[in-house]
Parts: structure tokens; C-alpha cells; sequence
């Protein structure tokens, strides 16, 4: 087993989620990343957790998904109950075909969105982890090799979080107590909201793995202006492209995509906080150097800012203020690393993607 | 997709487990099922039923077993979560080595066995099916090409089972209201049995595709003489070949295996009911005409009777009776082709494998 795996999967088990003795854990992974999932699953075993294993059949998935009527859609009291009794919740991703799900209705996928709340709810309880096993799919995605891929995502994955989290505290410092945010990128991008008494979190490879990003929540009505977001990204199996906002008193007023604005439309509508900001993230990974088509990855690139339509993430909403509500958690990226800046109570504090205490 | 796996996935689906709208299905399969639980999950779609689905991880499941200590095994709380949340469980087996499981601690199998017990009950408690998918590494363990290996699955399982349960009630009916069972194969099984108020059943394909059997349980004191088993069994992983066991007053008083004895010591250490029988099946399925290495399949087979260590299925247990519990069942399997009878009541009713209304 390359060392690598086994380097990614202590940090998995010891740094993200912490598994001990007992702890109900649900390990979930694609087939393709079978090596890592079976070294999660030895720790587990050493550790003396107790281990359910759950692999992903996407295939099965998109077939049942694409033979089910909008009306038969509800719950699934299994995967309730079972997230529910689990402390930990590891996900491995892969793909086979990362467009696996590319003819699955969009207004199916809304619905079962809709419809498992309470089961997204429940997973965000536990000590969860999110992360990415280098698959030839998400390679072939990425427009790398196989081996070009395994050293990007190990580049990205296997270092030492706690120098992240130090870096990263400098921008937390200045976010934390802030009110205004004014982002500029370009000629289409303008863009002002206040984060006023929303935390700031660091996030140095926790629940995301990589991490690389710092991030509060908007307070949503308070978002003006237009972003046009230069990355493309993949929802609901699909590539979005060339998505343009212009928001007036947090809500999104105007829209448009370059490629399946369809699935925006859709998104849009599963319910009313998806009109809404949830989420204002700054990426600081630099290993993270090129767009790979994996939001995982291309939201904690460095030059770059993220917003996501959609919830917001309750530690990022201070105590007074009300988290925007939703089903939804969209993440599109500006590309900040020309012509670009952020200020922060009206201080300049990144120019061209080069921070202050840069 | 080959035409005989739909027709395999609609017997799962609408003979085995009568999937309906609305229903809570757990559908578990191994990747290399891919094709045949991808189309149980179309049709569970197109049903209506609210699907989970949860591939095998066996590799990391073995590794996480080799790494727990003994004293860490306790019962999975989100298992016996999701069962008990499940109105239907759909197993469908298949195998990429089947010795993958061959080198976890027998000790620590049974003691999952024993932890889990509480899982398996309310599995049992669920309309459940467990079926097999021709995969190259089951094709391997039957000595056979792949391709004949479809052929043979396929031939066992894609059949008219209104058919089957109509032939193999012309058993049931003399063995329901029995009580002497009396099975002599060779020199070495003379062994007999009470079964005096346990219902017999007809296993037409519900529970276990392929079905093929008629079965009952023995009055778990009444079990008197010697039997030898002629055929392998696989057990935690391992082969287990040329059991022999001798009974008094229902219990296991003397055994020897020809290859790995351990794993059948570990067996019947498991707990006291582990020393008893609770299953007396006789194969009726012809379309199995050759030992597979797979107790799904060979317990069925024409010219066979099986009985089983351990638990005793409920539906085999009349009310004024007791059934015997254990967390093992166990199938082990004598060749009744040649030099063999069975008497029920003192009427020969088989002999060297041909029925009496044959």
C-alpha cells in the first residue's frame, strides 16, 4: 500500500474525527478508493471503534434515482436511523464517472434533497469528515494523469494541519470582529455584505480534508451587488458555467449561467433560502494550485474567494443573528488573483490575491 | 445488460420481497454486483420504495476485524438502527476472493456473531432475500469458466417458482404432521430425529434465491447417532471438509473435521445452542447438479440433505415447542445419491435420492 494512503487515513481517523474506543463510527466510500477505506477501516479496528461500512453504488443510485416519480420521494427512515446512532461519519469520494449522475432530473434531485433534511441535519451532529480518494474519474476530471492526480491530492491532504491552523488564525483575527466585507474582482464583480457578530472558523482539515479555508456566513439580507463567478462547477452530475448573480437586500434578483443554467434554475427553486447567501469563504491552500473541477478541492485554492448559496453552517452564525435556512449548500468561486481585492471595514486586506500579513 | 439479470432483479423484487411503494428497502451487494443491483434499484424506483443502498467493503471489513482486540467487539448500534428501520433487506452476494475473510481470528468472528445478535434478529423480522451474483471470483471457488458459472446461477435462480412450491409440497405434505425422521447415508450417518409439531416449510425462492428446499427443525433433544458430512463448507472465510459429529440426547458429544478442526471448535464454543441442531433440510432443486462451494446453492441441490448447527428459524418452531437459539447456523451437507434412505414414521420415503412420488 503506497505510504501516502496510510498517511492520509491517520489523519483521517487521529486529526479529523479523532475515533476512539467505542465510538459508533459509519465509513462510507466509492469501491475505487477500496485502499484507503481498508486502511480507515484498520484504524477503526485498532483504535476499538465500532465500525459500520457502507460503500457508495452510484450506478445503483442514478438508476433508482432516474426511475422514481417527484411524488414517491420522502425520507429514508434507514439512513436516518442510522446516522443518528453514529458519533462519526467518514466519507470517502471517488469516481468511476463523475457525470454518474448527469441524467438524473434535477427536480428528482431537489426532492430528495428536500426530503432528507433531517438526515443532513443529523450528520452535521457528529464529528464527520469529508475527503477524496484520487480515482482515475476524478483524475480524468481534473484533465491529470492518474499519478499527476495522486500527487496533487496527497500534495493537498497529507501535511501538517497544525501549522495550517496558525497560518490561517491571521485572517481569522481580522474576520472575526469585522462588520463590512466589499469583494472586487474584475469588471463584474462588486459585491458588499456585513458578517457582523457571525464567527469565523478556520478550517485546517477537521471536516474537510483538504482544508485550506477560512469562512463565516453573510448575514443574508445584507449581500448587494453583482458576482460573476469564473469557475465552473459540478452540481447534481452536471457542469455549471459562467454563473452571473446580482443580489438586492440578500436575495438573488437576476441570474444567469453559459452552460445548464437549467440546473441553476432548479437549485434556485428547491426552496427559499437557496436564493440566499450561506457562506462567504477565503481559500488559502497553496498546494492547491490548479482548478480540478472538485469544489473539496478548487474552494480552498489560494487567489480565490467562495460564496454558496444556500445553508449556513451553524457555527458561523453568532448567537443574536439567524443562519440562512436551506436544503441547498451551493459553493461557486471568484477567481482573486488579478485585478482584484477585499477590504474589510475599508482596509485593504488581500490585493491581487497577496494577503496583508503576506 | 444481459436479459437474465432483469429477470433475476424483478424475481428479487417482486416474488422474493414484494417491494411496494412507500416501502424502507435496504439493498446490500458487492461492486462486482454492479449490474444486477443497479437494476434492483431501477425497479425499486419504479415502485416507489425508498431505497438505501450499501455496498459490501470486504477487504476493509476483514482489515478492521484482524485489528479489533476481543474485548472492543460490542453490537453495532447504527446496524441495528438501520434494520430496524427497514421494511425489506435485499442481500446480493458476490465475491472478489472468497478466502477474503480467511485470516480474521475465528474467535473474533463469533464474537461479532454473538455481539450482533440482536442485527440478525431483526433482519430475520424484515421480508429479507439473500441471492448470489455470478461473479468471476464465486466462478473460481465452483472450479467452473465464468460464463458456464452464469449459466449455472442463472439456470437455479430464473425459474417459475409457482411451479417449485407446487412440487415440493408433495413433501411438506408428508413430512408437516411427521415426527420420526430417520437419515442413513453410507456407513457413516445414522442418525434420527424427532420433528413432532414443527412445521415444515416450502422455500420456493423467497428468502433464499435460488430456493429449492424443504425444511424443518429436529426437537433439538431428540438428535441421536452419527453423521457425516461428504461436502466442504466455507465457514468464517475458511473450508471446512469431512465433518463428523455424533449426537446423544441432542448434543454433540464427539467431532472431527479433516481440515481446519479449529474453525469448528470455534464453531461450537460459540454458545450451547451452537451444539445443537435447528435445521433439517432435503435438497429438491435438480437445476443444481454440481457442488459449488456456495451453501446458498448446494444446500438445495437434488440428492442432498443438510442439517445445521445452531439457531432454529422461527416458522420451523410450533407453538408448544421450544426452537434452539444461538447467534450460529450453520448448513453442513450429506450426499443421499447412493447407498442412502430416509424414513419418516418408518416409510422409506427417499432412497438414494429418488422420492417416492417420483
Amino acid at each position: 500500500m503506497d505510504e501516502r494512503v496510510r498517511e492520509h487515513a491517520r489523519i483521517i481517523v487521529d486529526h479529523s474525527t479523532d475515533v476512539s474506543a467505542g465510538d459508533e463510527v459509519i465509513l462510507s466510500g466509492h469501491p475505487r478508493a477500496s485502499d484507503l477505506v481498508t486502511e480507515v477501516a484498520r484504524l477503526c479496528g485498532e483504535r476499538g471503534a465500532n465500525l459500520a461500512i457502507r460503500m457508495n453504488g452510484d450506478r445503483a443510485r442514478s438508476a433508482y434515482q432516474r426511475a422514481i416519480d417527484a411524488e414517491n420521494v420522502s425520507e429514508s427512515a434507514v439512513s436516518l436511523a442510522s446516522i443518528e446512532a453514529a458519533d462519526v461519519v467518514i466519507r470517502v469520494r471517488a469516481d468511476e464517472n463523475t457525470f454518474e449522475s448527469s441524467d438524473v432530473d434535477p427536480a428528482i434531485n431537489a426532492a430528495f434533497a428536500r426530503a432528507n433534511e433531517a438526515v443532513q441535519d443529523a450528520m452535521l451532529e457528529t464529528r464527520w469528515v469529508g475527503t477524496q480518494y484520487p480515482a482515475p474519474g476524478n483524475a480524468q476530471a481534473a484533465e491529470m494523469s492518474t499519478a499527476a492526480y495522486e500527487d496533487f491530492v496527497w500534495g493537498a491532504v497529507n501535511k501538517d494541519w497544525d501549522d495550517v491552523r496558525e497560518y490561517q488564525s491571521q485572517l481569522v483575527e481580522i474576520l472575526d470582529p469585522a462588520d463590512q466585507v466589499h469583494v472586487v474582482s474584475g469588471d463584474e464583480t462588486d459585491v458588499t455584505m456585513s458578517i457582523a457578530g457571525n464567527p469565523t472558523q478556520n478550517d485546517f482539515g477537521e471536516k474537510n480534508l483538504p482544508g485550506g479555508e477560512v469562512f463565516t456566513a453573510p448575514i443574508a439580507d445584507s449581500v448587494e451587488g453583482t458576482v460573476h463567478f469564473d469557475k465552473p462547477l459540478m452540481a447534481q452530475g452536471r457542469e455549471i458555467r459562467d454563473v452571473s448573480l446580482r443580489f438586492e437586500d440578500g436575495e438573488v434578483v437576476e441570474y444567469s449561467a453559459g452552460k445548464n443554467e437549467a440546473v441553476l434554475d432548479s437549485v434556485l427553486d428547491t426552496d427559499p433560502g437557496a436564493k440566499r447567501l450561506g457562506e462567504l469563504g477565503i481559500g488559502m491552500n497553496r498546494d492547491i494550485d490548479q482548478f480540478t473541477y472538485n469544489m473539496l478541492f478548487d474552494e480552498k485554492m489560494g487567489d480565490t474567494v467562495h460564496m454558496a448559496l444556500g445553508r449556513a453552517y451553524d457555527d458561523t452564525v453568532g448567537d443574536e443573528n439567524e443562519g440562512n435556512d436551506s436544503v441547498v449548500h451551493m459553493d461557486m468561486i471568484v477567481d482573486m488573483s488579478e485585478d482584484s481585492f477585499i477590504e474589510v471595514d475599508g482596509e485593504r486586506i488581500q490585493e491581487d490575491g497577496t494577503f496583508v500579513f503576506e
